[in-house]
């Protein structure tokens, strides 16, 4: 399946993770493949939709190497959807036209707990032919992030059928019977990790976990319902690739940052950050045992190119030197948006960002 | 204007926001006055509008009475919108039906920006005619909260025009133009400790400035352009009411559980804290220099009595034992949501959550 892939020239992205030093930061943009780029609206009309798109392996190749073909970029992740899984589980997934997505039969009661279970991986054989698609059409320039929901962020729009402001459903769900919720995140937990390991086997050379919807938890909560299930994946996650290659992981928590000490004890190399916590302090509640990634606010790409480059150095600064010693493993930041990047991005903004972080990632290693 | 008001009978939520001991912890509710409770909803169709019972004084005290007349709270909290102060600025604020506010005349352009000023205090003068209405009406029963957003969450009401997903328009002008994002805020900050003060003159016996939106904001960009200018509020406002009575003021700021060691040096008295926050830890931080009001997820409203006391149990003693010395200043506090009460809350199950925070304040006492 994953027969000789071209060799890696680009490792900034890997070592990284790995806390090794690199000549400069690395950068990706979570949600890089996106409406922000033209050649993305092109690609997208000719799908004719949203999933039309996710679901083939041709689109979602092309997608995927847009933003590798216009900017230097460090990494490239799997277009996909964060809703595969859960849709694979049977819940009917939709796009409705100007609305975000929908399920059709969303998980509110006993009865529809009690049918639940971890999805078939054959419904989601799109998913990973894509990513030995994408790694072959790579060649080796980048590496390959494969990723899926957290089991809390899946178990959100589970519950509530849709995105949500109050997330009312599922956390009534939770503190009425925390049974069932706890049922739901098993099985999600099952689900994310076969998911993840299926991209480990088809290509991914580096796995991300998106927590998006666990800072809207309260304190307590948020360790019991998400980091649990968080931690129950990594702990049956693959740790090499199919060549024997190490796979990185990272997690991400969207308003997690209050949390970075409990966060320290999860098995992953990573944590991704928003743009709300000081990378510096983040590095001491963290301790330099994990690789931090983030954290631009998006909207600074909104701003003039010269804004752009003092935000970017900002970030950086904050975080303060990366270590150069070739021999141990040491602080490393891997640059990132704190969030998904705005479809109202200028592209030539993102230009100026990629810039500035390798030119800035070298001055700050002299 | 003040004259002569009624003698305060129950004064645990002034003497909580002192840090002086009580016989039990104080608890009131943002958004008490509000649509989960059916009388609320008869005077509003009265009413005919929103604006309508905001902009009447018979109707913002009847409202602002009714959740003190079914429930044992410790506070009132004035009936208002946040919106009333840039309504006053001639931003033209109008409530769709089934939509949030939204502004004619939002601020994006330096023109925008020329034109505004903190507005003539005789425009808001149906909020102080309430203020001096609601404090007579309540007859000593409880104090009175005034209120007002803050200078920077009123400021993404204005540049955005509406409720925003990504505040994209007000931190770009954010970050393009910040000379014009200052002079918005220093207006601002103007209006609303003008605002406030004549509050203050009118009957309110404490204050409140909701930093609703302040979690949004980067590290860096939070402490410059919402802290700064919450700063400057405070430092403007009267710090007696007509009668001599000291008037306490809390801040809070949604999302900002991460920047509480910056608002510990705020001129406040209370800090509050939304659901994200572990008291305990809230204590740490902040130092025992504050009074700590919040934190319950409203959402826990949802699940079963026992589950509602379990948890104001939980919230309470994150906090920690109460200090009962009455003769020193020591931790304490103000127990509330850590946001507005939801409009799809049982009436019923605020008896229990008020009857919990008072058995177990009583019981942590002993």
């Amino acid at each position: 399946m994953t027969s000789a892939f071209a060799p890696l020239k680009n490792d900034r992205f890997l070592r990284a993770c790995w806390r090794q030093a690199t000549d400069t930061t690395p950068v990706w943009l979570m949600r890089q493949a996106g409406r922000y780029l033209p050649e993305y609206r092109a690609t997208r009309a000719r799908a004719g939709s949203f999933m039309g798109l996710a679901t083939n392996v041709d689109y979602a190749t092309e997608v995927t190497l847009q933003p590798i073909d216009r900017y230097p970029l460090d990494a490239a992740i799997l277009f996909s959807d964060i809703l595969t899984v859960p849709d694979a589980m049977g819940l009917g997934l939709t796009f409705a036209e100007g609305e975000g997505p929908r399920f059709d039969h969303a998980i509110r009661s006993e009865t529809d707990v009690a049918r639940l279970a971890a999805p078939d991986l054959d419904k989601l054989r799109y998913v990973f032919d894509a990513v030995t698609s994408i790694r072959k059409a790579l060649a080796g320039r980048v590496p390959l992030i494969g990723f899926s929901g957290s089991p809390w962020t899946l178990a959100c729009y589970m519950v509530e059928g849709r995105g949500s402001q109050d997330y009312r459903h599922v956390k009534t769900l939770m503190y009425a019977r925390p049974d069932l919720m706890h049922q739901v995140l098993a099985i999600n937990a099952t689900a994310v990790a076969q998911y993840l390991n299926a991209q480990i086997a088809a290509g991914a050379q580096a796995v991300m976990i998106f927590d998006s919807w666990g800072g809207v938890l309260a304190d307590g909560a948020f360790q019991q319902f998400s980091l649990a299930y968080t931690q129950r994946v990594l702990s049956l996650l693959d740790r090499h690739a199919p060549d024997g290659s190490p796979v990185p992981r990272i997690v991400f928590t969207k308003g997690g940052g209050l949390w970075l000490q409990d966060m320290r004890a999860l098995d992953c190399e990573v944590l991704g950050l928003d743009w709300t916590v000081n990378l510096g302090q983040a590095r001491t509640r963290v301790g330099d045992v994990k690789a931090l990634q983030g954290n631009l606010d998006p909207n600074v790409l909104f701003a003039p190119p010269e804004v752009i480059a003092e935000q970017v150095r900002m970030v950086m600064d904050s975080f303060g030197p990366p270590h150069t010693d070739p021999g141990t493993a040491g602080p490393t930041q891997i640059f990132n948006l704190g969030h998904g990047i705005s479809q109202h991005t200028p592209p030539e903004h993102v230009s100026t960002l990629v810039e500035a972080v390798h030119n800035h990632g070298r001055l700050m290693r002299q």
